[in-house]
């Protein structure tokens, strides 16, 4: 990983692309790398979708070796949803593949004039930017069904369904798992539209003949590795729950706890909930055929994954992921797992984040488009985003947009991004981290539902104020860090409640750059990605006022527990003291 | 105008109102009353269609008198379209009745629950609040025709449409004229949306058995009313020009002077735009029987309204205004003033800014839906707007939604309020107002146009950066001054060329109120309000990244003089440094 390629898509005459060395942004992976050059090279003023803006895919410091768990692929850019810096990061084979390359980074800058469509395909002989408007407006399920044939079968795939080419704000980018289906997903913030306003349809990655990245000191690293993955599978949460019943596990965990945000945030605990949790979800997969544990990428230990199958054992979507289940369920009052697996597949194929959808589902239903409750609707809606009518456009652009068109005052959103699974007022941590992240309402970037909810990583009581900004604080340092490893966010239940796991982390880490990594090292990169994303943010006009939920979560109180978001903003605007 | 009437939309109960006296506002008119009102009252953080919101009615400081030109009235709220504080103005009969009424402003405050409409009768015995769901659904033109028999024809009625039934974030208010329609609207900003979160339809306001407001000294009132108006005839703008063929005069001179954004803001000159100047238009009016020379209420001596019939004598809208005759003909290449008229007439019935509807459209346009030229096609889009599909409350928006929703870079709007009639490349000075007002993109928050292309007011190179800021500085604050007295800006020429005229208002508001005025204590004014609404924007999260053109702006240059907008960010950021 010691070259960046740039590839200019408004170059004249066409695309053009030089390999450089990796220079001044030697040693950062993923969310570190992305957050690096957008923070430097793009004017933090220019229009999301114009030539000024970049799009950069970075592999994590430790994607393309034998550590488990390394397989996170990181996209940057400024965000055409929120207007701020933007990471996203997914699952899937691209980064092992990418990293194997060499590259650190791919940087499209630029955007060409007219309407042609490109795909980039990366081996280990070179670069090759081509025409391809065979490919225009189709969905990632075919369009990678037309692809496939045409490379390597090691090959791996980024990219944009339809939302994605007509720019919608929600539109995500697609990264085959291993399978080669395009279920995981850069799902936040819009990345698949800029690059859909590069025109760029899909990079292919093809690592043939390439081997692991090659540990500085390989007997420590291995050793490491191993008790890296004890951990991993000691723990009951990424050992037993999450192979189980994968991420969706958190259903009947968040309902008890009143923190389930049920039509539109309107209450906290969804009456049918258990019909459409994880325990339910994995047995009707196992029983109809499907797969209820799975890995996202080689090398993945937890296997939180799965494989949703329709009564007949035909292939439906991957087992959707807590969050959606949450978003198309109980966020609309839907408890039915085959509407909801049906809407994930949608979102998937048209290549739109789930959440953001989700959520703009739920503001449409609160407008009085279709009733809460109603999934054949809700599926002719999400449809409407992949014919790109008017109303699926304002859907594909997320809920935001959607409260906007449609009159609505109680959008669940900070900073333009819908938020997750979690009521703020229930669980105030999380509020004060969609509050506060950089990145708008986004639960991954300080998971504070951990400590509060879960009990991992701490207890804190999640109906008080008392703490949240000191753990918000902290979970985004440290989130920010595990980002930029290219290492599932998973692995952080682990490495805060097992001493040994996380000395077996700095351990691997140290091993394969042959450098001694301490805790404080972790802690001064989480710092200083942040501290760059703030000034970001800082130089495109958002200020403390940008750092505060929609004032509905501090004035409507949600059952069952009764309570508003009750954290200061002062307090709030302390989060980034350090 | 010793008294506000208060009414709390949102009351337990059903909707309650108070009258009280006018307290700490004493003094204050039109945009000085409803900025001190919002600015003091509403939360920046509110939601701007929730319940936090206020929507302020003011008359200016000198309607209801008998000061010639006194009848435009002030509306005020945090908008749901720039997220910042709002006043837009109207002519029409309101301010004059309300202010006789007694009444400094009119308050709406809350929201209710449910879905009753509501409107609201004044008359000289009081107030009454009463639902009326017959009028649900009306737009403009058939809710007043239904409205105005069950009244007094004394009578003045401020509306929404349905656009602001819907609460779209372009929606105005409407105000009638002498002849009872509604042809004068609060277009910017959204005030109708506001207007109708609070479901208030109609304010009815009667001044029967009223006279008008007693000056302290009558007869130095009335000589310098006297010399105020022989200022405003004598100039040749106010005195020949916007008499002979209305604010649509502009057409010609701007599009000479290469300023006149044609299609979407990509050339400053229209090669058709002779066909819809406002000489071929008095010319056209005159010929089929309408009317070229009009005032919008009583008491104006410019007359620069007019009557626009078919071909067949029958009326069809009130005279386009240029911004309109622009946004909707030049801004989408059409050279049709039929077209142009019923796309006015749409406008005005469905209750929707003209500006921020033709932007939209030619934002449509650029996207790829409709051609550039495409007059039918325009009609269309625009009709959906009344039929609130969701192409309609995409347009009704406005530019910076529809921007959003079809991924076009090149939106022309400031805050999110698109430009109007001139381009800030070719005309400096007008960009620096665009970028920096507190309003959004707003032309008359500061007409450079003055002495950048009429040489009104000064006589400064539209094409140089030097002296811009400065200018544009000293006419919003002056501006700002006017906005406050109920007087029509088009006395801004006469007042900056003559000196003698600029004396005469001073002495008519010094004898109106019996206590000395001087231009010190109008531009004192002009300060403190400008300073409020700053303030307010400054709370509801705005900075100085907000005082920008879009970038294309500056990097686009524009034909036929190939300049692009050349006052630098910093210069920008001294506009407010008295």
């Amino acid at each position: 990983m010691d070259k960046i390629l740039r590839v200019d898509m408004g170059a004249k005459g066409g695309p053009k692309f030089r390999t450089e060395p990796v220079g001044e942004f030697a040693g950062l992976g993923g969310r570190a790398m992305t957050t690096a050059i957008i923070s430097r090279e793009v004017h933090p003023l220019c229009h999301p979708l114009g030539a000024e803006n970049k799009l950069v895919i970075a592999p994590g410091s430790l994607s393309g070796t034998a550590a488990a768990m390394s397989g996170r692929i990181s996209v940057g850019c400024k965000s055409p949803l929120t207007g701020g810096i933007k990471e996203s990061n997914a699952g899937g084979q691209a980064a092992q593949v990418l990293a194997r390359l060499g590259y650190a980074a791919i940087v499209l800058e630029g955007k060409p004039e007219g309407d042609d469509l490109y795909k980039i395909f990366i081996n280990k002989d070179g670069v090759e930017v081509s025409v391809d408007n065979s490919l225009k407006n189709l969905p990632n399920y075919p369009l990678i069904e037309k692809l496939k044939g045409q490379y390597s079968d090691r090959a791996a795939y980024m990219t944009i369904g339809t939302a994605g080419e007509m720019k919608l704000l929600a539109a995500s980018i697609a990264c085959t798992d291993p399978e080669k289906r395009p279920t995981r997903h850069c799902g936040r913030g819009g990345t698949g539209a800029v690059m859909g306003a590069k025109r760029v349809k899909a990079i292919i990655l093809d690592d043939t003949g390439l081997k692991m990245r090659p540990p500085k000191d390989p007997e420590k690293f291995k050793d490491a590795n191993r008790r890296f993955v004890e951990g991993l599978r000691k723990h009951p949460i990424t050992g037993e729950g999450l192979p189980a019943y994968g991420t969706n596990v958190l259903t009947n965990v968040l309902n008890e706890a009143g923190a389930y945000p049920t039509n539109n945030f309107r209450a906290g605990r969804f009456e049918d909930a258990a019909k459409i949790s994880g325990e339910v979800l994995a047995e009707l997969e196992v029983k109809r055929g499907g797969l209820a544990t799975h890995g996202c990428h080689r090398g993945c230990v937890i296997q939180c994954s799965g494989v949703y199958v329709d009564k007949d054992g035909k292939y439906v979507t991957k087992q959707p992921e807590y969050e959606t289940v949450w978003a198309h369920g109980g966020n609309c009052g839907i408890a039915d797992l085959d509407v909801i697996a049906r809407l994930d597949f949608l979102d998937d194929n048209f290549g739109v984040d789930t959440m953001d959808t989700g959520a703009a589902v739920g503001v449409a239903m609160e407008a009085g488009l279709i009733p809460f409750g109603d999934g054949p609707g809700a599926i002719r809606l999400v449809e409407e985003i992949g014919k790109g009518t008017p109303l699926g456009r304002i859907l594909g652009c997320g809920a935001a947009v959607t409260g906007k068109v449609f009159g609505v005052e109680r959008v669940p959103v900070c900073k333009g991004q819908a938020m997750a699974a979690y009521d703020p007022r229930s669980v105030m941590g999380i509020g004060v981290t969609y509050a506060t992240s950089p990145m708008g309402a986004d639960h991954t970037a300080g998971y504070s539902v951990g400590p509060n909810i879960l009990k991992s990583g701490g207890d804190l009581d999640p109906h008080k104020p008392e703490g949240q900004v000191e753990m918000s604080r902290n979970l985004q340092i440290a989130t920010a860090a595990v980002d930029s490893t290219g290492m599932c966010l998973f692995i952080a239940f682990p490495l805060l409640d097992l001493p040994e796991t996380f000395v077996a982390l700095l351990d691997m880490i140290s091993a394969f750059h042959g450098v001694t990594t301490t805790g404080d090292d972790v802690t001064a990169l989480g710092k200083s990605i942040l501290k760059m994303e703030r000034d970001f943010n800082t130089r495109a006009g958002f200020t403390k006022h940008d750092d505060r939920l929609p004032r509905f979560f501090l004035k409507e109180p949600i059952p069952p527990h009764n309570i508003t978001f009750q954290v200061t903003d002062d307090d709030l605007d302390t989060v980034f003291n350090w």
